[in-house]
């Protein structure tokens, strides 16, 4: 959800405001001799520091608290704010010994930032802080049942770690009790479909220390998927007229240097290697350049234009070690990628046939949670390519034909490519959080730094422009948001195991193993599971594992040769015949059908 | 071709060396003044080295020369053999200055390698030279144009850099006309279908100094054959009951001296990048290890093995840049590797199943050309692990399952793996040179480095052996082989492009552009070429291209919805009805038809 700012903004920062106080009331009841820290609202409710000593208290301690927030909330306390001088502010805290505040009061005074000297409080029942406000105009305006204790954390004082350790209490609060509800089943369903935890329970992929960090190691699960998706965009690549390619991930330094990468995005890079006693080598962190030198292999005419190469490329890049996050955030990333090199005629529509592409993606695989944004270059930034008229004429067809596919999009300045302009589709995860899934980009600029050309009609030599695209992304950061889109319960074409086998009785195994030996002959991913454990415990195991299609497997099936059809998710099973069943899932598969939907729960059997 | 001693090998060392003194004979006749240097017989013929001083001879000369050798050989020249002590020689060698001839008989006195100071010595007709023989009794003896002189090139007396630059001349040898014939034929072919020539020609793959040494890019042509080679292989992997994964190209060093390839393997291996100050990572030389990581994942019972892990893998090896060539020796390549994990009981039927599959895939391409040798310990080495019983067993085991297998096999000692003995299988090139081009090993050390056990039947903690295999070596490496086995000319399942559409007249553009269309929408690799060439030309481009696949369409073909079908190297061609075309296409893609050769160049249609 992008951040705007919005009328009720200012209603909810004061309640949340003033429910901190309102928590720090509560806490001083039970322990008066805490010292408070500070207690801000933030985003989904606020927080509150506070030193314990030696009392501390945990989230066992949540339920009195609450109690104690409800009765100053009923008892409908006045904030009241006023302002004082440092002597008096350091009198009143001194009181009850808040030296934390004191020191505080002492700092907004030295450094000018209270204005005149005068520092702001603001008091409600018997409690005081020292805050700039604005407040509620009492207690009992805030909402029935809206907020709730969430956790407790540790936090420096002042953020540094040279001082003491204060205990921070988080909550979250709603301007009502539905907002409140809503969020909390919102973070239930992310939790549970938390590509890291599904990653872990459905045996997809893992990180190895002895491996390295940012560096996830794909289990048969998580590569299934992989494959599957690699299909899919080679199929469709291939049917648009591209050229698959497959170039070495490690290069010379020269390369970046001519790309303009180096030295500037070095932090983002691995180290170099030396090779040869003189030549620095890096891991690539973008497959671009290796294209280029692909299409600069030899000459080219216009009649091989547009030129579409693509390939599934490595690609490494060193983010922080504290950036670090499950797939989404890696070091090490095979990206869906490809460059069309083609005349400045061409650009429009092979940007209008990248956009189709994304579209059939996307709508294929009911992505809809997302928003496009058009990045464009800031005239006064030195970080862009210095080309007044390119930036426009690139700009405005690409703006052109976004208006023309009726795509809905904002513009941002100063978010192109030093390169050129971009579309990047920021897509939003279930908490509503904004990330880039995937970028179109209009380079004008790459073809001159790497002698890019080709004889035109006239026998003339041309520039081509280059569209940068990776519209499944990077199989991490894809499949991240796949498993959380669909909670781990993949269709069929892209499920790890396609299909289980479940023989009932010992007089169907041979029949279960046939199944088993024919299903794999046909190349699909399926599991017999003829262990000793009950009918119901084997069925509760496939459906934990999420496998889309249970086929269940007794005395009956196996003397007419069918299978009783149990489908991830839904009630009803069905009794089929083999040819039928068969017939239905290579249709399945061949089809790539989203089975995984409520729509196509049972599809077309 | 392996080099063993054979009985006709002395009479030909002799029939060289002798054709060596008498080169240098001819030389002389016409460069008296010439100073000699070294002159043995070498594989295929022997070489002299020369010091022209400022007359030199180039093979322009060569006519002459080979006619004087012709003549000296018909003076039937007896070969005398003599010896003398070093002041005798020197004073001989003196008379025409022989210094570097003068400088290697003192070294050979002086360091005792002259058999009590004595120097062997041959002269026939006029010519003298110092040497050990044996000869021939004359030069009568050397056959009828069984010789041939070759090329030039330079050399450094003594192979020092420092020293003077002699002219050596290569010369071919062999004890018939014939055999000379054969060569110089099978050397043209080899030259032909080299794989870098053809490589080049045919677009399939080039290297680019920016981009780095020994890191070849794949262009669409040789892309295609790569992904068909994984596309079966995947399959054919499936199908045995491997399971995919996919695993980081770079990993801590901590990984390596646990396996134990660091520090010792590191001379093979990039050097390492420094990563979050002090975290040193290296470019994986080999999977193994990251597969092991999966293994130990989790637990493992006996239910599960064995655990068959594969992945196309990209591994780097630093290679000498001076050995690098074309695919065959590359710093960067992808492996079609797996790793079996099973239980002792289970090796015999494991490795039975792994050669089955090498097999299959040998017979299925046609490639004879190899011998089998089982790498065994040397248990005088240090560099093998101590385990003498692991040792038996496991070399016991590959040796009864290759007999029984009914696989030619050689034996050889301390050619095995540190952790475990293993079968190579040696491919011979076009010139008769072997090179490894996939392994088979048996691991007992690895387990344990790594921690890797499984659950046992009985409750009891067991470690797993492992088998290592590649049957379908690098991409690189195979590749280069197929290419030089075929001469470029791929059968239609591996061809870069599958079918070449070539119009007749306006009328039939329509009907060429919906093949296109249809062929591409099915996935086939097609061109249409309709340019404005003749028909003729665009014939001869599409054989120079080796395209297996021609469909002639005229007005006849348009009007009854027919091709006229040309094939690589076949003479006939056949006109087909669409449907019957389009049938067969599919049934040479998917029996993956090796279409290519002889007898199948007319397959069922």
């Amino acid at each position: 959800m992008s951040q705007q700012h919005h009328p009720d903004d200012d209603q909810l920062h004061k309640l949340r405001h003033s429910l901190a106080h309102i928590l720090a009331q509560a806490v001083l009841e039970v322990r008066p001799e805490a010292k408070l820290g500070f207690g801000p609202p933030v985003e989904n409710g606020f927080y509150y520091d506070f030193d314990f000593g030696d009392r501390p208290i945990g989230p066992e301690d949540f339920p009195d608290l609450e109690e104690r927030m409800q009765r100053i909330v009923k008892a409908r306390q006045e904030f009241e704010g006023f302002e004082q001088d440092l002597q008096e502010s350091e009198a009143m805290l001194g009181t009850t010994d808040q030296h934390y505040k004191i020191e505080y009061a002492r700092e907004l005074v030295e450094k000018g930032i209270a204005q005149g000297g005068r520092l702001t409080f603001f008091r409600n029942g018997p409690f005081l802080d020292m805050c700039e406000g604005p407040h509620l105009k009492h207690t009992g305006e805030v909402p029935k049942a809206c907020f709730k204790l969430d956790k407790i954390a540790g936090s420096y004082w002042r953020g540094d770690e040279h001082r003491p350790m204060l205990t921070r209490i988080y909550a979250l609060a709603f301007p009502s009790r539905d907002e409140l509800k809503e969020f909390l089943g919102r973070r239930e369903l992310a939790m549970q479909r938390d590509h890291k935890k599904l990653g872990a329970e459905l045996e997809l992929f893992f990180h190895d220390d002895d491996v390295g960090v940012g560096l996830p190691l794909w289990l048969p699960g998580g590569t299934a998927i992989r494959e599957e998706l690699e299909r899919w965009a080679k199929e469709e690549e291939f049917r648009a007229g591209y050229q698959r390619v497959s170039t070495p991930i490690i290069t010379r330094a020269g390369l970046y240097h001519r790309s303009g990468h180096l030295p500037y995005y070095a932090e983002s890079m691995y180290p170099p290697m030396l090779v040869d006693e003189h030549d620095e080598y890096y891991l690539r962190p973008m497959n671009c350049p290796h294209h280029h030198k692909i299409y600069a292999s030899r000459g080219r005419s216009y009649r091989e234009l547009p030129l579409r190469l693509c390939e599934y490329g490595n690609v490494f890049r060193y983010e922080k070690h504290g950036s670090l996050s499950g797939l989404l955030r890696v070091r090490a990333m095979c990206m869906n990628d490809a460059h069309i090199y083609c005349a400045y005629e061409q650009i429009g529509e092979e940007f209008a046939n990248v956009m189709a592409l994304y579209d059939r993606y996307y709508q294929h695989l009911h992505l809809s949670e997302f928003r496009a944004r058009l990045s464009l270059h800031d005239p006064d930034s030195p970080k862009f390519a210095k080309d007044v008229d390119e930036w426009r004429r690139c700009e405005d067809i690409m703006r052109s034909i976004l208006k023309e596919a009726g795509v809905d999009f904002e513009e941002e300045v100063g978010e192109a490519a030093f390169y050129g302009p971009k579309l990047d589709l920021q897509m939003k995860n279930l908490m509503g959080r904004e990330e880039t899934v995937s970028t179109v980009q209009l380079d004008f600029l790459m073809p001159g730094r790497f002698g890019l050309t080709f004889t035109d009609r006239d026998g003339s030599r041309q520039a081509p422009y280059i569209i940068h695209r990776a519209p499944l992304s990077t199989h991490e950061r894809f499949i991240s948001f796949l498993i959380e889109r669909f909670g781990g319960a993949f269709p069929t074409w892209l499920a790890p195991i396609q299909v289980a086998l479940i023989p009932v009785g010992e007089h169907a195994l041979a029949y279960a193993d046939e199944l088993r030996r024919t299903l794999t002959e046909r190349l699909f991913r399926v599991e017999l599971d003829d262990s000793s454990e009950t009918f119901n415990k084997r069925i509760r195991t496939a459906v934990t594992r999420k496998i889309p299609n249970l086929w269940i497997l007794g005395a009956e099936e196996t003397a007419a040769r069918s299978v009783t059809w149990r489908r991830y998710g839904v009630k009803e099973q069905q009794r089929l015949d083999l040819a039928k069943a068969l017939d239905t899932l290579d249709a399945l598969r061949a089809g790539r059908v989203m089975d995984n939907l409520p729509e196509t729960a049972w599809p077309q059997i």
